[in-house]
């Protein structure tokens, strides 16, 4: 076991990081060597599931990053703001990192202010970062050294719509997206609106005029398209814990269903964890494994694609193991093939 | 209470039965008289929660309709093809019907067959029946003998998209809905695909390319627009038990939203039932009662509509008694203003 | 509506005062005066399913109860320590009040102190206060100026226990209580425990050596019997929004299973929302309802006693309104019949 | 991989087989052969989230047992009766069969009829049969041709029972449980009371007087313990798809709660799958596991205990691995630690 990587992780509360510690408790070539959270103790006291497997002393993060220094790998699962302010000491020491927050998925400085709502401290790594999106970008995320891993929506939104932008060949595509989260996309809340009692039995649209990963998708979609995109984006809590369910819509009168089914059969033919189904597919069917199950149809002159996965895993945490086993040359399932 | 009505219940089992008696149980100028069911028993053997409140001898349909004859108002609240077989005896012998199920929704035999898969078994009452739509058709419905109970879809959909179609100028309109329901949209069933177990923590779209709600939207649209209505409708399944929610969208790039929310303003403002509201409206505002709350969004060139009610209520039983009240002068929000 | 009675309610943001004001919304002979709360606006601001229903303004609580002074009736919906803190001022003024928190259940101040954490500031109205449950206390509640309305645990216990301790002839009567909560019973909680995510698909006990309705429970039952009673209480958190399901235990080896329910049956012949039932209940068939349902088994030498409710219902706000029902001759059964 | 053995699976449409196909899925040392099913096509047909895993057919089950001749291991996951039928020809060729049904579980012929109302078909097998619950059974597993799995309520019952019994010197022991399932331990079941409508939002009791898993906890109490054995078994039914959470109760009022807490600790220390925890678990900590969590509270004359564990895995797929594990000398936890 002394050829395995030393990992660490900043964040040990959230649900993406227990997410992250489960799948890296599997991974036969790194050991998880430290765990920075708010609270000390021990992984188990975070999370009595884990209560056996990483026994890792939580410890408060320090400015000399004495306890990440030798880790060959960081993975940040905090909000906002935290990886930009310690990310940048840990490039310089050599360490890779694998940023599961915001903060560096968008390249323009001026982008992130308007929607984080203050300046970035680290506008030279954000140009830096590989958008780790392997479906998209896997030449890049190979030699990465900072990895910005995408949020679970554009995750969802993008891979549906890759095949279908990518073919398009009108000047201005416009994408209507309907996207229902599950509730663990607001993260460890202690707001009531994410109580049980006030998110069971209901469901909702939200920020319908404007949502963070808005600016995410498009940035990321000119990557592959021409087309000036216009994206109408509606984001909806329903009441389950886990999942992602887009539904894309376009109107694409003269080309036959089958063969935009076609795009994408051959788009994602060779990628281990997308399938193109023929049938609608269920949140259940896709939680808990990295996978995401796209299916397209027809009504009228539209195009409907539904793309769905689970938030945590195709959403970040398996998603951030996958860039790993990429910059590492691992077979890129490696403990995320269940 | 000699003054009361006579009412019949044909269908005792189902949830919007349940939800009828519990309404009419509130009611002060009926009685529930009988309930033909299945079963045989009391109304509290069927339903505990109702064990009070309806102690009602509950009896095999027999052919003479001795049980219902006395009856000044039948509900139907059964699967399709049982009203239209006897609901025509009972509305020869004077007695005015209020069909919840789909038997009397479309005027047309053949759109009928095509959708149910079968002939109709009474035609000229298909005619005759009037929509039983309060907000669209409340004239008709004061002098109607026969009610055809819109479904819970077109009742979100319609209410949702009537402003924005009225004052359409083009000769074709576009409308993309996503209509999500709840689990008792599909009855009282015995399927495992709607056991708790395949339904929570999950989400699936079904029927993407042809729901049968489909036409009677298209049918009732055509009451208040000229304009050909290109509708792409995707119904969806979320995990709970109640509500319809409906998104509806269509590209209108030339009018101002505040201008398209007047709209609604002036056509509701008199409406009991209906709110504009000026947030993203949640099932769970509505469940348990016979309002429909509505908002308007703009994003790029495309207006959003939420539209959310409770399936069972505004989408079933209270629509029913909202007709009944409608149809005998009575104050429209009797028994269902709760 | 000038002979109506006017209420003040302090608190209106829990989900025993959304109960609290959707059912006094129906009630004939009050009007609802003021709502005081920690946020200013309408109640409809609060609340959306109430937006029409009671549009009064919400007002911070002044030293000089200005707002409250000319009310007959007021309701405290609000954490523990507020009551104690706000009553005595109103009831020297005349006021009658209704206490729907902790602050008078308990006689003994050295037991309040022990659970609650801090001295009583009020314990002569301690000592006034008359225990809300009607089932037990009618007349006592008939003639009180201060109400301690019951906490849901000890309302579905004693309910479900006292026929069976009032025929007690032993000295020590032992009983095993198992009670299962929804989660509305941890109030309108920011904590994440309570969340979507974390209480979804689970079930847990809680305080399983101690809870504070334990010393209600005991206080109460004193009232009825002389034995001396072991109890042994455990609560627990399932995943639903409402309910409490007790399961009440006591070895009883040679009295038969037929003259116990006979007790129950004879003890609650009368009572308006107390049903003996022949089957196991369930939390729907009572949630929404002021009703208890009550069954009992025999399994070896013991008793099994299953009895049901809402919590926010029949353990709170209902029970609150037929208390006020009482206290002024109204029927029992005034605006929670259904 | 030619040495890994052949494995065929009797039944798989239920839960229960699905979990077995994954866990199976993961196994380095076997290759599921046959999946025998009333439905034709593949794994994948049956169930979309093992579409890429288990490629195999699904046949008709046929007399002379050709499909599963070539196997070293046969389970079956079927309705019970269904094992009892074919089993004998499997066993008497040599195969070793791992049965999940109730078949073989109970030792006495006339026992099992009662129970299961019909007479046993192969009573000679009924005595052969090993009960799998290996951290009370392990020697006998590790020489069984043929094994009886636990119910789910026996295995979270005597594992959190059986230390405290074998500790008991009094001659009857009166135990009090209070079991609470989720709805998946009904089975893919069409029975509309198992609907998301009717168990969501619900809890109740069933079989308070009399459950089949009674008889088979009796019998396997005995095996560790000379008391004659009182036991009251209540079990619920909760809002969750999955886990077992049993809460056992006896009274033991003169030995101190941290001794009985020791007991579980010598008993369990180094069985792999139980932990003793020093707070109340939760159903989700354990879901999705093969763990038992344990943990021991007193309240007055009493010991509680609580037993929490995923009904699908270690109450079924998860224990037939274990025991298949056993028989094999293969790491107990292989394929089953995650």
């Amino acid at each position: 076991m002394n050829s395995t990587l030393n990992i660490g992780i900043v964040g040990g509360r959230g649900y993406i990081a227990i997410e992250l510690l489960r799948l890296l408790n599997q991974h036969p070539h790194i050991t998880v060597r430290t765990v920075i959270s708010r609270q000390t103790g021990t992984v188990g006291d975070l999370h009595d599931s884990l209560r056996h497997c990483v026994p890792i002393a939580s410890l408060p993060l320090s400015q000399d990053y004495a306890q990440l220094i030798d880790c060959q790998i960081v993975f940040f699962a905090t909000p906002s703001s935290i990886a930009m302010q310690h990310a940048p000491a840990l490039l310089e020491a050599g360490i890779k990192v694998i940023d599961l927050s915001a903060d560096f998925r968008l390249a323009d400085p001026a982008e992130w202010e308007r929607w984080y709502g203050k300046a970035h401290t680290a506008p030279q790594w954000q140009r830096a970062a590989v958008y780790g999106l392997p479906e998209i970008n896997r030449g890049a995320i190979k030699d990465a050294q900072l990895i910005a891993c995408p949020g679970c929506y554009p995750t969802a939104i993008i891979i549906g719509s890759a095949p279908l932008l990518q073919h398009t060949t009108q000047s201005r595509a416009s994408l209507m997206v309907n996207a229902v989260s599950g509730i663990s996309g607001a993260g460890r809340s202690g707001d009531p609106v994410h109580s049980f009692v006030e998110c069971a039995e209901s469901f909702r649209a939200y920020a319908p005029t404007g949502h963070r990963h808005h600016a995410e998708i498009i940035q990321t979609m000119r990557q592959f398209t021409s087309s000036e995109v216009q994206l109408t984006f509606v984001p909806y809590l329903a009441p389950m814990r886990r999942g992602i369910h887009a539904t894309i819509t376009t109107a694409l009168p003269h080309i036959h269903q089958d063969d935009i089914r076609q795009w994408y059969l051959d788009a994602y033919h060779h990628e281990p964890f997308i399938t193109t189904t023929d049938h609608c597919p269920s949140v259940a069917e896709v939680v808990g494994s990295n996978r995401c199950h796209l299916s397209i149809y027809r009504s009228n002159d539209n195009i409907i694609i539904f793309s769905v996965l689970d938030n945590l895993i195709k959403g970040a945490a398996g998603q951030a193991l996958q860039n790993m086993n990429i910059m590492y040359g691992w077979p890129e399932t490696l403990s995320i093939s269940q």
